[in-house]
């Protein structure tokens, strides 16, 4: 009785997460959303003793009922289920508080949170990166695994967690924000997402999500190899074989580790010169005072009195 | 006398260009429209000796007097012009058949045939490449240099272009196409675009086409490291080590090498499943009749007989 609808499309995507993974213990991080509601009610058949947690941000009037009603409906569907209410505060948008505020709440769980985030939510952020243009690594999206976080649905379409619910007899909150053209998801959801679908011809969210898989893959696989370098990060002689990608990696983690304290990629790219592109010039300076200069084929980093 | 406007902007693009590459001798491809007429202009100064090719498309009426103005123009500007007429035929859409036809036409070109593609050409690749979704090798856009071709205004917007031919006195042709919503890419410019940009708040084109580099970069780093692997690609222990992303391209370098036609993604997963995800399963049909498969610690590849 598996089938190919929208249901078994969830219990799939939930069912491979659970058995590649095999979390000692499983709590499904609920909003009253579709998306949660369904992983939820999947996650209560698959992983017996599962727990929900439902996060009220208390942003919105009535956000408590939200809760307490989400909370409810876990607990009908066979799971230990509480609502945590977060004070939403601190730097950047209201978005990136409310996350903030929310992770902080379940991340003290023990095994694995499981969260909702769609293909689509994976396109969105994958279109929020390229925006921002802040290399690679940022268009490469959240990861399935990320502990304590899970994510089974990231393959998943949205459309199939909506119909998933209504085939259980759900009825999901509908989160006014959504619809808020304020939110820069927003619009990259309702607006610009349709738009490049329609001009592609289709498949664009699953080209996204597929091309940010892709992505991370390659840049962990940089990261790894920078990580297990065991040459003299400080020797021209060790560093000047590596390709450039690998190289600036390698130089990356050799002056984190050795304290400046942030690095932009144009001031990583100076360092790099400093092997890459020799023509005898003179020190780099970095945040935190340092300074990074060749000398006798060796990089050296100097801390300088401010 | 060099100055921070438009103009400015294009000439020292063009200068950084062949003071890197040093080419020993420049043609421009000129279509007549303002990103390769900035482009000439700026050439027939930094270049001298640079000459001129206007391709003859002949796919619009009138097509023969844009080229030949375009020519006249050139050998104002002091460059040696001609033009050159193709037959544009073949698979693909018009754009690729007739993309086709001009790289035939200038690729026995000798030193570099510089092309005038701008930084929202690139962002519009890009955006292809990612609707496309095959990876990030498709994504990466278009390479400053990949011989025969340069391309100096990788970095330059559209907009400086325009106005540095109007600060010339230059009146460039105006592509229909350009504006015809039948090509993808004339959507991506005058729909997808500007609204990513109203919602991103700006800099998308530049964040793209800077991502872009950078992913070129990952790219080439891992393509190298495969190129570079000294192991023994049939050997599981030498592989099994490789972070996947690496392991996967030495395997594809391998399997092309012994003659296997073509392969995709999920064929070139199922054979490194062999290496990283071994439980006992059975060989792995390829295109071409060939069948890899794993025995006593070794992959192995053999042609089936049709």
């Amino acid at each position: 009785m598996s089938g190919n609808g929208p249901l078994a499309q969830v219990r799939t995507a939930v069912r491979r997460f659970l058995l590649e993974h095999r979390p000692e213990r499983v709590t499904v991080a609920v909003s009253g959303g579709a998306d949660s509601l369904a992983l939820a009610a999947v996650t209560a058949k698959l992983a017996p003793g599962a727990r929900a947690v439902v996060v009220d941000h208390g942003l919105q009037p009535g956000s408590a009922e939200v809760a307490a009603r989400a909370a409810r409906t876990c607990a009908e569907l066979g799971l230990a289920a509480e609502v945590r209410t977060v004070v939403v505060d601190g730097p950047g948008g209201p978005e990136a508080a409310a996350r903030r505020a929310r992770y902080a709440a379940l991340r003290p769980e023990r095994g694995l949170v499981l969260l909702g985030h769609t293909r689509d939510d994976q396109a969105e952020t994958v279109l929020l990166g390229l925006g921002r243009g802040s290399g690679p690594r940022s268009i490469a999206g959240m990861r399935p695994l990320d502990p304590p976080w899970g994510r089974p649905l990231l393959g998943v379409p949205r459309a199939a967690t909506a119909a998933a619910c209504a085939e259980l007899g759900l009825e999901p909150w509908t989160d006014p924000h959504n619809a808020d053209p304020a939110f820069t998801r927003v619009r990259l959801r309702t607006e610009v997402l349709p738009l490049l679908e329609d001009v592609l011809q289709g498949g664009v969210a699953d080209a996204l999500a597929r091309t940010a898989a892709q992505l991370r893959e390659d840049c962990d696989a940089l990261d790894e190899l920078a990580a297990a370098f065991d040459g003299d990060c400080c020797a021209v002689g060790d560093l000047d074989g590596l390709p450039a990608a690998l190289r600036r990696r390698v130089l990356r983690r050799w002056l984190l580790a050795e304290g400046v304290p942030e690095l932009s990629d144009s001031h990583l790219r100076s360092v790099d010169a400093l092997v890459g592109d020799w023509r005898g010039q003179g020190g780099v300076w970095l945040a935190g005072g340092f300074v990074a200069r060749r000398a006798h084929g060796r990089l050296i980093l100097e801390a300088v009195q401010a």
